[in-house]
């Protein structure tokens, strides 16, 4: 394995520090909400009805920093959803992460984030790309993001079984990630490795404190296992939570499980 | 490399020939479709308004086997919009490729190609998607397209510049492919590789007469050299007829070269 492919403890630096060293706007803003904020718990919220959605998010806004969606799973979507959305989102102040996985390449992506029903580039505060077609993929966005400052999540590796998302494929992403710091905010990842600087948001999904899998290949890790001995910033929790018939409890639990093994590190 | 990611001049066998070798619905119909209409040109149909699509697929319908479309970038999508491209499809005889590239985790994908607004499971004849995430993404259409027939197009290789699918990545996708048979129907590809069997459709993009890139990252082929010399089967041009001031009159000279380079490997 190549030196950047190396797990690694690395000196502990504070969120409040490190949105003095991100270089992408919303970096900035997501440790600086964090620190502030005292959560770096992200929901992904994978329901169908809008409804459904915003008072999920109302339910829980409290607790998270940033809020996970799929807006081309939302039957009933339409832009008065985004505004809702967003009102939810200023009043308790978490960020929108819409989880698109682009993966074609710049002129296509570029009209994807930008045009079609979604117009995503107007709203997302942060998006993730697949740097399979290439690093040419980010020039896609970064007419769009030099205006709003929204931050690209480059898939570094996935917590699905059988993934390719790893070894080589992951270290070619850092350095993808590395050369567009401008506009890649982070990764999503497992684990942080040696060459993930101290600028890039790091984010995992696959967490639930009930780690058995799905019927379709996804695997789970808890919250103390990924923030304390993976040593990534923040857990996506997604079915443990939107699932759960009280998901403001199981928010709260999820908040204080990976906010107390942040704090354990320094 | 290993053996599957060799390059071959396979033995020809004729489209007639491998739509009773294809494994799936779809695949057979294709082949079918190619084999009476005489063509293996796919238009990708990269605009923004619906109606500039309906009037294009209008024009070239009669020329082409596959329509290509990425229904997320248009501006005014409806359901009326499917059904008056599935009534200009039916009227002309050719198939619609959503090229969504689907590359999320199982459950997601199964959301993403069933609900949402464009429920793209009730319309679509084939889409692509990436293996990235591994083979259980391949679970989430399962179920959806038992019922319909469609087909998976599998990326296994792309045109764009430092994509990472290739090497090993390639060989990993075209064996993800052949064990998955029923649903996958054929590969996006650069070239025919010894281990893509004649059950699968081979589709080729980025085919251009004149072969220059785009400012991001997009490099071109032309039809002759990806159907003689690189083997595959089908290929995919865009901008080279969408953009052009008379799009039939280009088809028709796409279609020749494609068709003869075809005819010309028996």
């Amino acid at each position: 394995p190549l030196p950047s492919s190396a797990p690694v403890r690395a000196p502990f630096v504070s969120f409040q520090e490190r949105a003095k060293l991100a270089t992408n706007p919303t970096a900035n803003k997501l440790f600086q909400l964090m620190a502030s904020k005292k959560t770096n718990l992200a929901v992904a919220v994978d329901l169908t009805v809008k409804q459904e959605i915003l008072d999920l998010a109302e339910k829980i806004g409290s607790e998270i920093c940033v809020l996970k969606t799929h807006v081309d799973i939302v039957q009933d979507y339409d832009q008065q959803f985004i505004k809702d959305l967003q009102a939810i989102a200023a009043k308790h102040n978490f960020l929108i992460f819409e989880d698109r996985k682009f993966a074609d390449i710049g002129n296509t992506v570029k009209y994807q984030f930008e045009n079609g029903v979604y117009e995503i580039s107007k709203w997302a505060d942060m998006v993730t790309i697949h740097g399979v077609a290439g690093p040419a993929i980010i020039d896609g966005f970064r007419e769009s993001i030099k205006t709003t400052g929204a931050g690209l999540l480059l898939l570094a590796q996935m917590s699905s079984k059988g993934s390719m998302c790893v070894g080589e494929y992951t270290n070619q992403m850092v350095e993808m990630g590395k050369s567009n710091q401008d506009a890649v905010m982070g990764f999503i990842c497992q684990e942080r490795l040696s060459a993930m600087s101290d600028n890039f948001v790091l984010m995992t999904p696959g967490v639930q404190f009930n780690s058995a899998g799905d019927s379709m290949g996804q695997q789970y890790n808890t919250p103390e296992y990924v923030i304390k001995e993976k040593n990534t910033d923040v857990i996506i929790v997604g079915r443990g939570i939107y699932k759960s018939s009280n998901p403001k409890e199981e928010a709260i639990k999820y908040r204080t499980a990976s906010w107390s093994a942040y704090e354990s590190k320094q």
